[in-house]
């Protein structure tokens, strides 16, 4: 590692900090988060994106919904739970499509709920909201601490790797998912090379994935995704890894437009320029579907907390969500 | 046709006419080349760009290699063809792999080897040459609107046509050959529409086939190169159409990257800029490659101007190499 490492959503100072995620790779700068409104923007303009990242960030949104949150004498805790409510519905509203969002949000307010049942204050209501937040923050890196373990056995010595979008610490509140693997091979010494996929058309390989790898030491070449083939049938690709916006039951993987070929019916933004230069005529329409499904015929496993499932993915798949159930519960 | 089409590579008052492509789609500059050195950049720079249109004006640099002859009382027939051969090497050190050039160049030398053993004068020499390029030039414009009749006969009406990299006017003297095809289409009514390749890393589909197609009135929407393989499973591509830079005997077609997945060995420009942008951190490692090779068994069909041919290639592409040659012998 040439530098350290910074989290993406870290919460310091009594606020939220986040890398403003829209300026890399051209400068590092830090955002500072101090209201439900401030978390709301950053979601919505992409300062901060990554699944597992804008769900920490939902989490510590609704932190700072309670941290002010005017307490007066006569304040009640159902008063409280009630304008957390309204702080998670605006900031659900934010990422409508992002799962781990309104996951994260739910968790924080669900657990309010339990406490709010009981015998604490306003103040400690206060507390604890920030406490569920860190905690789901700390279990996001722990996850992708095993998930990149887990991943790291399956990769050899030498090996290229084929990688797409973004799913490093900058997705994440830290390390990454499949660039943790990445992370976690480098570390090993196993003396990795990536091809990192550009992205198009929002280019999170070419901003983000490559400013993280080149950070932190990492050999890589960054491609147009339309070389991705080339190297494949050509043999320079050893391993393909990328991450997952959402896997079916039957393992088939949403994720990122151009992971691979089947679509779905979610739409990104319509538009035809780059870092905002323009790339087309004016008036030029544009279609830019945002996701893809990758049938789960074309995986060889889907690597999780834990542990790596292999097909049938519905067997496989239901024995890890099991585990991980049964690890929440014993939490 | 909303705007009447202008030739990407025409002779016009004693001069070579380029459309600067580099320019497109931001504005519409037309170039003068008055000197074997000025085709020489233009070709260098990529300000004229496609095979046929580079094979044009590599034949009309040599028309001003001889306009520009310095001849004297005592010039000889044997000293002008020297210096049109000196013309021709600047010219095809240009753009070392682009076989039409060559091809194009060659034709001219050759014929005026021929007229060199006959009685002509020296003027008469430069005459001619301007002759031959202009005969040259006219060719591609004919095969061009044969190859696109034969195309457009294989279209249905309301097909969604999906096209990768630029096979236009632009990349042509005229018409175009993928892109003549879906010309043809929509002159015939057949009511397309196109699906426009972004074409990464050099961005010729938005840039380029984007601004012919928007001008002729063609529909279209631009897509990232990623949103392809989304359109076709979601059964939203009827045809795709693109074009060839060579094509082998057995009908393994070499073309722009992107266009299939098997590797040839030709390495593009190594950078990760967009239109002078910066996409990725700096001093970023990039991969180029500029061509793939897609295998003939994902070829429908190979359209030339002497008809479609069909698997198995091999033999039906003999059969319209037989007839090209025929047609030449004949002319």
């Amino acid at each position: 590692m040439t530098n350290e490492r910074m989290r993406s959503v870290l919460w310091t100072n009594g606020g939220l900090q986040l890398i403003d995620q829209r300026k890399l790779p051209m400068e590092l700068v830090l955002m500072r988060c101090n209201t439900v409104d401030d978390v709301t923007h950053a979601i919505t303009d992409m300062a901060v994106r990554g699944a597992p990242a804008i769900g920490a960030a939902g989490a510590f949104g609704l932190a700072l919904g309670a941290k002010n949150f005017q307490a007066t004498e006569s304040s009640t805790r159902e008063e409280f739970l009630k304008a957390l409510e309204q702080a998670k519905a605006t900031i659900d509203a934010a990422r409508p499509t992002a799962v781990n969002l309104t996951w994260a949000t739910d968790r924080v307010v669900k657990e309010l709920r339990v406490k709010v049942q009981g015998q604490a204050s306003v103040a400690d209501l206060v507390t604890y909201t920030l406490t569920i937040a860190q905690a789901l923050a700390e279990e996001d890196v722990a996850i992708n601490k095993r998930l990149s373990q887990f991943g790291a056995e399956l990769v050899s010595a030498g090996s290229n790797i084929l990688h797409h979008c973004n799913t490093g610490a900058l997705a994440t509140v830290d390390v990454g998912t499949a660039i943790g693997v990445i992370y976690e091979c480098h570390a090993q010494g196993k003396n990795v090379h990536v091809w990192v996929d550009e992205t198009r058309p929002r280019l999170q390989g070419a901003r983000l994935s490559a400013w993280e790898l080149m950070r932190e030491g990492v050999p890589m070449h960054l491609i147009a995704d339309n070389a991705a083939g080339y190297l494949m049938l050509a043999g320079k690709v050893d391993v393909v890894l990328f991450g997952a916006d959402r896997v079916a039951a039957n393992g088939d993987v949403v994720n990122k437009i151009g992971t691979y070929k089947r679509g779905c019916d979610r739409q990104g933004e319509q538009r035809a320029s780059v870092r905002g230069v323009r790339i087309a005529p004016e008036g030029c329409p544009v279609f830019n579907p945002a996701f893809d499904i990758t049938p789960n015929r074309y995986l060889t496993g889907i690597i999780t907390e834990e542990g790596v499932c292999y097909p049938p993915f519905k067997q496989s798949l239901a024995k890890v969500v099991a585990a991980a159930e049964k690890r929440r519960a014993e939490m």
